[in-house]
């Protein structure tokens, strides 16, 4: 166990008492006249809400130790009040256990231990509330602040009737608890877009549902955190597995061509739309509610936090109109759209037929954007147009551009996990209209026109940067990004790879605005049920100062870059940026050796082609090939080249994009070159999965939604650990949309950039690089005979490591 | 995908008719003067209850096909109603994709394809009335009927405010999801026991976690379902680590003796109590209320269905009094108190310390009891006592002896993955009194010396039947039972093996009350959430006639065996009994063969022990173990007899618990011996773990918790599957509680019983037989240099054939 809590902040004692008030700690307490003692049980007692009598609260006083042998009441009878008492009642109100987690006298010892902030004494009035204002922020034993739980147990009930202009009260700079999830006002409006997508002549409606307080029946306007799901209203894995590509095909010689970025620029506009809709007549109310199924457990926690909720899976979905095109410069519209409506810009209906406007009317224009993949994609898209209203994104585990998704350098390069996937497939994967028979039957052929058009565009031959991926690349617009912005990854991902939030950090870290990043040891994740880390006050924090204008320092409080370790479990770093701090790290290449001194020289080769009983075998077993293609001794040996530096004597912190440059050539004239950089040496690391420490145990409110407690923890004993990849087509040399020429048996300078990552490497391990050509898991594999050359003095790895 | 209705009626019209008034679908229609057509589209757009105008509703009747190139309005315009239509709209009403599940055009073959039932013909407002009625009752796609579909989408909110009086309401003898879960009650209450076991002079006390429709303030009386679950209140996983038995110890020769059953029985008794504590006034308000943090879905089930749920932990856990015995006698009082209390006949205080009473006034005097495992152990505990109040238990994978739990045929024989576990460590798990540190404090020199007693008691230097484990064998008790019982388990639980309900099943058999059963081939796990499977619908069927006195036919109704086949997966058998329909098939013994034929003679022998490298890589690695143990090459070929009968030429299904009768002798003078029944052969078997099909998809009601949907598939080829299984201490021939002698080199006769089962094994494949000693998964593993040999003709393996 080891906590971190990046969203607390130091508060005077005026303050802190004034915020006690508010949670009505100290409603019936003459603090003039009170003695440490009485106030201490007092408080304590009022942390029992459930048990509502004070002879009802007397065994649970009687429950917690003060001292090894004594009891709160006995203590308090007998004895002054004194710090380490005071943490140990304080851990165990925190949920730890006594002679489990820890021993009664060795409370503030403990604390230290597991990262919890003590104060240095607690003796007086002012001491006591000033550690007992903290001790509600304070992470329980299942990382839960003490508030949060006491949301769970009901605390805040009380509140609930606030009368709506007291609505919503803060603490700690974060939103409360205060608003009645039982009571929750669940209503679907139909926005009318810009679009016309499956080309019916009208505006393309997009279904809205929208989650919010019924304290905006009281006149409350609450902000709307905005959550864009194509998943939402369902998915055609049938239809995504008759569309997947066959990758079992040869890499195929591209036509030398002359190509300037501005040949395949594709400006970010759309076609006129057709006239909007007559309105006729106008509504407060919404004709339609929806079933709750879809649930997303960072907004479920700020739902009960005074927050709306607002899903919208967009063009080509249920309940909508339109046709998907993935990630197109009409799915941004169709994401915008929602933010205009929310923001008062925008007409929307109560039903598809009536043309009956409704308005956003509860709202008080203060939009955010979440979700992770595609979610968070749509995030990044809306941030992009600087639409108004829009006042931050935290996009999680998002593509920063379609190209770094399915492609690379030059390559189709899938997915981990999915090969054959492409925007073809996943725009058939998300077309959810499709399973409304009756509605589909209009658009059917339009639909399939639509998704062949792609599957042309996307063009799976050449594999290279086009017009189609140009108008897919959000960075191209990050200069009108107006919001701050937070943005969540995982080191770990290989299914949205870190180049996207890389490239998108770096470009806004140029901008006028605040950009937050949180990076993690995890894959494709959300992160706001770890143990070790406060990601939901962090959010709270941010979202209350960005929707709701509180006053709370958000901007400087939180930091800017935080890194998870990916050595010990349960540790979370704090920095600057993501490559402070750094100097060029540069290796030079001998036959299975990676030196900073120079190179001896020399030519190495490795072959492409497999046996085909051991093609089949690594095809369907992409981890039995990765193995094999990291061991030292395997099948493989001769279809890779293994580099490993010496045993480092220190730490290694590689930071940022590793970059890698080759004198290669191909005995063919076609060719691709991949690149895996691993730590070598068996250890135990962290898992690549989080483990569920306990089961649907964190509530989200007062009889509300639950999450997973999870954490990463150390894995059984491996080998190695994969820490950034990268591929590269020979003949794209010079960029990513050009074809450069390629002639067999011809040695050609390759340089490109693998993922970036942030990883150390323990002294007493190796780092170790493995150039190959075809990638089981993400590019085609052709399975043809060639063989690679490297010209050893002329290649180089180079990365920015941490000082 | 392939559905069973088990629960489901056949009704008249005029009671079809009155049913659906119940249900307001008819409550706008003048059935005299309706067409059919306009009464069709009528009821299907009530289905669609989240939209509320006609307007609104218009968009989903446009959504669906009623025949291939038509929608259902298009089609009602111009046609009369007719079947396929009907059942085409239908099946998209129940969530089935035209395109992807089935074609407009063949609805009524793929209902019968899937299991789903349809009318022969729906073209009059009768016949369509008729099949309406049943279609509320058919399972979606993801095997939830309509109703409780509808019930998530709120079409059961005009019904929330029914009177009191006028709930609960029935449609096909079930209770309809009317109780409004938002508003229920959660109230905590401590009922006075007769038991002192933490012998501080005064009675145990027992926390009750209440949970009540809102309806019962305002008059209902609703029965309750309670669920006794010793875990509900925390666990002490560290604790029991500590007292976890090293099981790498040498199997111990016993003193041979002459002991008789009344030499070791326990009589079912209880020390006097002290005095009860003296009321000091009474209270129809409880005083505490609790975090319904853990959830029991099919509890939560029927919350939204009027029935109230009862938690209680019992003895020892935390929030009550006592200490925790491990099935003893105690436990048993510890549980009936509860619904002593529920039926009117025991007092409970709103706290701990008051003594003011308070009833179960809101309670209707009817009790069911639910839960897995421990949890069903205390259901059936509870039924042997015939308890009044206790209307039926539903009783899954629960211990019905507790010997049959930690120990086997005069051994320790651990269940399936926790060697080292008894009765003394789950005691110490559950006493989660501990962690109330002050409250413990009190009493952990008591518990301390209770737990020695267990360790004493249990017993494992000889693994018999003993005074300790007669006095925790419910069966002894069975002919008490007076409630209806419905017993659930897996086929593959290796945790409370199946012997636990086989017995339980076959006494209850004998007395003049209901016994249903439902086998699965899950391992210890819940069924609730099976898509093949309508197990909600059954348990609703049951708990409204026994608890509401609903006359609905449940005991004539439901099977009296469902069993869940082996080779196919979503396919459920009804039959009248677990062996009916059965002869003795008999198997004779030649070398590595079994056969019906007579034996051959001659002997065979197998030694234990294993090289050190071997045994330590087995006793951590079971699955590697359990495969060289059964695979005809390993390094285990001489550790273990294998013999298998010739390739099956017909399927041969075993029902009940196979005999084994084996002549055997030890090369020392003590000795063990294990048998494991196999299915052989290369084939895709259902998995051992059910797959989630759907994360948290099944709602429970409105806005109300989730469940995932899941359902057993084939898993990846496998060549073997266990059946059964079972163990014998060689001195154990008489009795389990007698020792007997036993001579080195010298044969003797061991008759005993593998787990019983419901298994068919297909043409093609082999029966196999392990005859082996250590069980590196549940016996103790000495690692001795023990020698065994069979003298083949008088071996025998015996067991029931289903005809």
């Amino acid at each position: 166990m080891h906590y971190h809590q990046f969203a607390h902040s130091q508060v005077s004692y005026p303050q802190a008492v004034k915020e006690l008030q508010t949670l009505g700690f100290l409603t019936e307490i003459d603090l003039e006249n009170t003695t440490p003692n009485s106030l201490w049980l007092n408080l304590v007692a009022m942390t029992f809400c459930q048990a509502k009598t004070p002879l009802a609260k007397q065994a649970y006083l009687a429950n917690l130790l003060a001292r090894p042998n004594q009891t709160l009441l006995e203590f308090a009878a007998n004895n002054t009040l004194e710090t380490e008492a005071f943490y140990a009642v304080a851990l165990q109100l925190l949920g730890f256990e006594v002679g489990v987690d820890f021993e009664v006298a060795e409370s503030l010892e403990f604390m230290e231990t597991v990262g919890l902030k003590s104060h240095n004494q607690v003796q007086t009035v002012e001491e006591l509330l000033l550690a007992w204002y903290d001790l509600l922020e304070l992470p329980r034993k299942n990382g839960q602040s003490f508030l949060d739980y006491l949301a769970t147990q009901g605390f805040f009930l009380p509140m609930y009737n606030l009368p709506a202009k007291k609505k919503p009260q803060f603490y700690n700079g974060k939103s409360l608890p205060i608003f009645d999830t039982s009571q929750l006002i669940y209503e679907v409006v139909y926005v009318e877009s810009d679009l016309d997508t499956d080309h019916d002549g009208r505006r393309d409606l997009l279904q809205v549902q929208i989650i919010r307080p019924k304290d905006t029946e009281a006149g409350l306007r609450v902000p709307a955190v905005f959550t864009a799901s194509p998943y939402n209203r369902g998915t055609n894995p049938e239809l995504g597995q008759k569309l997947t590509h066959n990758v079992d095909v040869p890499l195929i010689r591209k036509e030398p061509n002359q190509v300037s970025y501005q040949d395949i620029h594709a400006p970010h506009q759309l076609p006129p739309a057709p006239e909007g809709r007559l309105l006729n007549g106008h509504s407060k109310e919404a004709t339609e509610s929806f079933d709750h199924s879809f649930t997303y457990s960072l907004n479920n926690y700020l739902l009960a936090r005074g927050f709306a909720v607002v899903y919208a899976a967009g063009i080509g979905t249920r309940g909508s109109e339109g046709l998907r095109t993935c990630g197109s410069v009409a799915e941004t519209a169709s994401t915008t759209a929602i933010i205009e409506w929310l923001n008062g810009k925008r007409p929307a209906f109560t039903d598809r037929t009536s043309n009956r406007a409704i308005n956003a009317w509860w709202c008080n224009g203060a939009v955010a954007m979440t979700g992770k993949s595609y979610l968070g994609t749509l995030a990044n898209a809306a941030a992009t147009t600087g639409v108004e209203g829009l006042k931050t994104i935290i996009a999680e585990a998002a593509i920063s551009s379609w190209y770094d998704y399915y492609r690379d350098g030059g390559l189709v390069v899938a997915p981990g996990g999915f090969p054959g996937e492409d925007a073809d497939v996943l725009a058939g994967e998300c077309l959810s209209r499709m399973k409304d028979a009756g509605d589909f039957l209009n658009v059917q052929s339009q639909a399939e026109q639509t998704l062949a058009t792609i599957k042309v565009q996307q063009d799976r031959q050449s594999g290279n940067y086009n017009q189609f991926w140009d108008a897919r690349n959000y960075l191209n617009d990050s200069a009108q990004v107006k919001c701050d912005v937070m943005l969540v990854h995982g080191l770990n991902d290989w299914n949205v790879k870190p180049r996207n939030v890389y490239n998108f950090y770096k470009a806004l870290s140029k901008l006028p605005i605040a950009t937050k990043l949180v990076l993690h040891q995890g894959q494709h994740i959300y992160i706001n049920n770890f143990r070790s880390l406060d990601f939901n006050q962090m959010v709270n924090l941010w979202l209350s100062n960005h929707l709701y204008d509180c006053q709370n320092d958000a901007v400087a409080t939180l930091p800017n870059v935080v890194v998870q370790d990916n050595v010990q479990a349960e540790k979370w770093h704090s920095l600057e940026a993501w490559e402070a701090d750094s100097n060029l790290e540069v290796f030079n290449f001998n036959p299975k050796h990676l030196t900073n001194a120079k190179s001896q020289g020399g030519q190495v080769s490795f072959k492409d082609q497999l046996p085909p009983a051991d093609f089949d075998h690594y095809k369907q077993d992409w981890t039995a090939w990765k193995t094999d293609l990291v061991k030292e001794e395997s099948p493989l040996t001769h279809n890779r080249l293994l580099f490993a530096t010496d045993i480092l004597k220190e730490d290694l912190t590689l930071q940022g994009a590793p970059r890698l440059k080759l004198k290669i050539k191909s005995n063919q004239n076609v060719g691709m070159v991949s690149a895996m950089l691993v730590d070598l040496g068996k250890a135990k690391r962290l898992g690549e999965v989080p483990t569920v420490l306990d089961r649907q145990s964190l509530g989200l409110g007062y009889h509300w939604h639950t999450e997973d407690l999870v954490e990463f923890t150390l894995a059984q004993e491996s080998d190695f650990k994969l820490i950034s990849k990268g591929h590269r087509n020979l003949q794209n040399r010079t960029s990513l949309w050009q074809n450069d020429e390629l002639e067999a048996d011809t040695f050609y300078q390759v340089n490109f950039d693998l993922q970036p990552s942030f990883y150390t490497i323990p002294a007493g391990r190796k780092l170790g690089l493995i150039i190959y050509a075809t990638d089981m898991e993400m590019t085609v594999r052709g399975n043809q005979d060639l063989t690679y050359t490297l010209q050893l003095e002329d290649c180089q790895l180079q990365f920015l490591k941490h000082n």
